[in-house]
């Protein structure tokens, strides 16, 4: 049994990783750690949990957590996780950061775009990309796996295939991404609020938002060329969900089965990534509570475009299920083990 | 390996069968029977179902799937099931009616209510009525169940230790009920579209709706007296859940250990109720996919009544999770057999 | 042109004020007063407002502001309002206030529902509560108008002609109320975060709301006699909408169109109570935007009670429209001046 | 004063006209028409009417309503009034057409798109378009204009002062388009239902919306050129609301500045265009009910592209109000005459 510590347990993602780890036969939660609620029990904070999660809320002490746990969850603000990452932590147990600090390789990059220092740089080289499809065997044998944006794991598998074979211009890409509110974090904030939300829709961080550079660097791997996209994120007046609509120009002519036969290539044996049959549009709830990614594209000859569409649950694909994915791959069990989340309807 | 037919595969409650049964390790399904949507496969119906599900819809033959399936589930319109039944398929399968063709025992009062006539009362009165906190011995035994309405689900289980330990008078019980649109099924009609019942709420079927005798029947057998209630169904904007709220007068001084205490001696074993914290309210969303009925009481002093108040899933604990969980009953399964789904929040 | 300042413009109430006011022909909002927002543009706060109020936000001087304006509306938290009333205030402005201070002639009622000790309960006798359709007369002389909470409006309005005709046990009513979300204000809480509203249904505050005594009071006076009910309220995933379901035992038979008969007795010329056909539910979203009450009723003969209906939007007629129609009474003005809203559907 | 005709009453549309010109004070409506609702009266399919307009639904007699209208609104589906159209009508009645049948000047990508023949071609050119912004002298001398579609309302608009002045390469402009639930009609439609939206998100019609060319077409006439984009619109769970997320690659290095002078010089004068302060990103909540168009725009240097914004209430200036502003041109009143709707917030 794989003993699991989670720090910041109470926001949704960590919420939704104990949802699942609930269900995960190998895996068991020793450690709740909430800044916030520390000696409240769990379950008094997500009443969903009464009478499954008996336990009570601890602090967020990861030098402590290190002796006790085989490995350990970072579902914390940016800055957190290097903050007190060490030697003597790495040493002891495994570590699947949820937060960004270890996505981006050049650190330079990391601060312009988050805007505050790093201060564990040391272990960025370490670190694995956890985007499962695409890393696989590196994340097998890491011992510290940045787990990727919800955006950005949306936006990058939808849009892998191609970048890798050669087929779209990697500079005329543009990804135009819709998020449910749950993206927006457990914060008591004025534009967060059920009446800010509900009946509105809105563009935010345009040409500024942080996970434009780690969709840039991941698709700049996969094509081997320097990549700037625009990535305009959008608030949707929903929980859960995230949907990238992406653009590029094709390099040359190509028919809807040689596309199909691309996306087949990479994807037909990935359990959890779903390309659609011709002409079936991906929607978020066809996804939910899943840690499936749809996938589908329409080819515009009028344009000499591609549109990519891509749907995930953003706590599960883009958050929780994806962490636990990882584990599974870092522990050599079953990838899919926990995961076979049927999506919910309606 | 329990074989699983369902008759109405594709609304709502069959859909959600399709979800709780695709994860249940003693069962699989052999027939889904769809009127609508014949020779069409499954998963474009339900695109969730994608590489999930395999099959194509069938008709709603139920003698021929009778031959083929150890228990059929129905989940049709009122009649389908009386107008099908005989003693051919019930000697050779189970059946579990998720209509209300079976679950009032006065044939009089079925055709009143429903406006229909009952084409097979003969089977009524061997049918067990499948609420299996309270029903658990005789749903164990029986050949044909009917699965109770989500409301009355919802509307008994939260006042049933009170109606049973007589310290409530029964008529003056009024419950007002509050459902999510899943409730009205998958029909296209306009008062369920979507701009009709977003930022809307209303009443609907006051003093009239179906669902009023099958709370008075039970809740009579509960007390050992005849009950008239007052039940109020509101449509709400949300997929799922139902929120009952039952107002009664008290017949004594009750203290609120006193009734705590009656609620535990009827549910401290019980998987699926949760008797809550006191002062905790119950809230749809922490029950949301699970078969849980979340429970708590208020007691006001000034006007000598209690305020009850039930959550469910309507589509699991009201619907496709009863549904299973009378089946594992029938079969001799562990009863939370399939049914340990976490509920997802947010 | 009466001179309009507004204390709390940045609430919801307060907003929806500034709504209404704008196209008010014979009204001008000369003090945009917002604790929050000093010397921000009023426009910041609520982009809707763009180009059309050109306004900074001021402080919430009560003293400076009565000296310019004509009238004051408060849309301030609960004492607010008493603790800054004075004699000289009210001997150069008018005053209706939103919040509660002024709603219950009984300060020891007022104080033990709401928890603060009032600071001037010297105005309490003063105070006329303005609900118009009942106080029509004396809110056109008063000089301290106490504006109904959004509930009681709502839940009196729909009893009051039952309750005053005297065929209804008052004592057995019971208000089962749901409210959209702006009801709770746009106080940066988690408990109002789209996240945890969404998809989602509670009652909160069971026999504690504190519009319970407000209604008990009124309905008192229409009864002529103490009356103590059930009053629950409920958080409904929409942004606006009170509907009240609300349950009585019948003194005696009536009819249907004896009820109606009473109904209409105190309606039929009110301009904003529209007490709808037979059998035609209020919906909240008929009214949506709007200063309309909508009710209607049904008898229930099996149980010899009355469920009567009634659906307000908790913005407009339960707060900042019924606000306006008592400053229209105040000055003379056409009733309807500024009020002719007419509700936005979908 | 006006009267007016409208055929197609009892869809959102034209049940948005309803709402608009009850408010108008120079014209009233003498005929609701509505295929589906012929002798019903109208407020009862729109209770939100009753009490306010007491009319009955009529059928859809274009001819004999000519003979009593001075303008005629056709808020019917494609073809139909192409099909109804004639000389006799047009001397005798101005038309406003909410459909598609005389926006595109070139019949036969009219027929390629909507798949249908057009039935009266000879009057595609005197037809307006009534984008009033743009062709407000055309429109005042009109007596047949074509009403743009919702989501080319909002997307020309949000492009056009670029369009017209050079600055971007207009086949790199790839609109993203967003809709609330209204702009797909109130047909019982299962993919309209509640529980099918709610929740959900997805593209539709991608690389094959009909709104395609008819922004083509009217940017093509801005800029001087033949224009091919890429539109692709997806669905909203809210119920009102258009955003358009507008990309294109800027011909030359320019400062935000220089690109605020550009939409200054077209729209600073317009009562209906709203250019945002810097930095500040339309919200559709923030346009609700109201005529107003919001626009801004981000440039982004890093990849040489702008990102344009633009909301409107589909119902309102993406159908309803802007056919009103048209009457207002045609007829001589002041253009925002009944349309000073005050955007409705929360």
């Amino acid at each position: 049994m794989i003993k699991v510590g989670i720090i910041g347990a109470t926001g949704y993602a960590g919420g939704e990783l104990v949802r699942i780890l609930t269900g995960h036969k190998d895996a068991e939660i020793v450690w709740y750690g909430s800044r916030s609620y520390i000696d409240k029990k769990y379950a008094d904070v997500y009443q969903n949990m009464f009478q499954i999660v008996d336990a009570t809320c601890l602090d967020d002490n990861m030098e402590e957590l290190a002796k006790q746990a085989d490995v350990i969850f970072t579902a914390t603000p940016q800055g957190f996780c290097a903050s007190m990452m060490n030697d003597k932590i790495l040493s002891e147990t495994k570590i699947i950061d949820l937060s960004a600090d270890y996505r981006i390789k050049d650190v330079a990059t990391y601060e312009k775009w988050y805007g505050i220092e790093h201060k564990s740089p040391q272990y960025i080289e370490e670190a694995v990309y956890g985007l499962c499809e695409i890393n696989r065997e590196d994340v097998k044998n890491a011992r510290l796996v940045a787990n990727p944006g919800c955006y950005t794991t949306c936006s990058i598998l939808t849009a892998y295939p191609l970048a890798k074979e050669g087929i779209i211009d990697m500079n005329t890409l543009i990804v135009d991404a819709k998020s449910g509110t749950s993206g927006a974090g457990r914060g008591a904030k004025v534009p967060n609020l059920f009446c800010e939300v509900n009946e509105n829709m809105k563009a935010y961080g345009v040409a500024s938002h942080r996970h434009t550079p780690e969709i840039e660097e991941q698709l700049g791997y996969a094509s081997g060329e320097k990549v700037l996209i625009n990535f305009t994120p959008h608030l949707v007046p929903m929980n859960r969900g995230i949907l990238a609509t992406e653009y590029a120009t094709l390099k040359k002519d190509v028919t809807y089965e040689e596309v199909k036969a691309i996306y087949d290539k990479y994807y037909k044996d990935e359990k959890f990534v779903r390309v659609l049959e011709k002409d079936v549009c991906p929607e978020t709830k066809w996804v939910e509570g899943s840690n499936y990614v749809d996938i589908n594209f329409k080819i515009d000859s009028r344009t000499n475009r591609i549109i990519m569409m891509g749907a995930i649950d953003n706590l599960v694909k883009g958050a929780a299920g994806q962490a636990v994915q990882n584990m599974n791959l870092m522990f050599g069990l079953p990838e899919t083990e926990g995961l076979e989340l049927v999506p919910m309807f309606p």
